[in-house]
């Protein structure tokens, strides 16, 4: 690493203006998608370069489905079309975050639930942790 | 993949009220903080079997640092330590989302600010994207 390497300049990376995107080893970079009104977490997800230039392109959020190794536009088939309001940009740019609105039901989950967080991890005293499911979210 | 290994079992997995936490191939699972009252993203970052079970011991979060190669008590030497008040698990079980309190100034960034998410991500009508800090977080 050098420093004449804007890519590893931690000052321009973390202070500077220009977007420079790090994607893993996989060629991806995590999305984190949140209600733009209500602040909820909905869902986190993958973007590779592709699926990140058609998210700014299209004002849409665009994914990569680790699971079927393709792009994903999501609400596609759902209706459940994620319209970026805002997005932005981590310290060390290599995560994202999405302020959306959300198209039909206004749904999240491929479970049908609004956010993927449906679920409270709980510790009880001793010990033994389990989950519970929220009573308006189920 | 059998439908008798349960860590197999998508349903299991998606409705169950066992916690069964998925780690990537390097060992971590990805967690979002969010403060607790605002519901502002503070930070995403990776948490291994360790620190997810001291964070789960402790009631306070610890990450698996990727740059230091070390197990991470956030906050240790800033005093911003991240008190967990309820902790998620999505869907398949490979993320977490902490809701948390922080200690000290409140601050979350090792840039000094509040949250890492401080610069927008903007593209213009020529389709230069450039990135946008935000005044209230400079």
């Amino acid at each position: 690493m050098t420093e004449t390497n804007p890519a590893n300049d931690h000052v321009a990376r973390e202070e500077g203006l220009v977007f420079m995107p790090r994607f893993d080893q996989n060629g991806l970079i995590t999305a984190v998608a949140v209600e733009h009104k209500t602040h909820q977490v909905l869902m986190v997800a993958y973007m590779n370069q592709e699926a990140l230039a058609k998210t700014l392109a299209t004002g849409e959020a665009w994914y990569w489905s680790r699971s079927r190794n393709s792009l994903w536009h999501k609400g596609d088939t759902s209706g459940q079309i994620q319209t970026i309001h805002e997005m932005r940009v981590d310290c060390d740019q290599d995560c994202l975050l999405l302020f959306v609105s959300v198209g039909a039901d206004g749904g999240c989950c491929h479970t049908g639930r609004p956010t993927c967080f449906y679920r409270v991890v709980n510790t009880d005293a001793d010990g033994h942790t389990r989950l519970i499911k929220q009573n308006n979210e189920i």
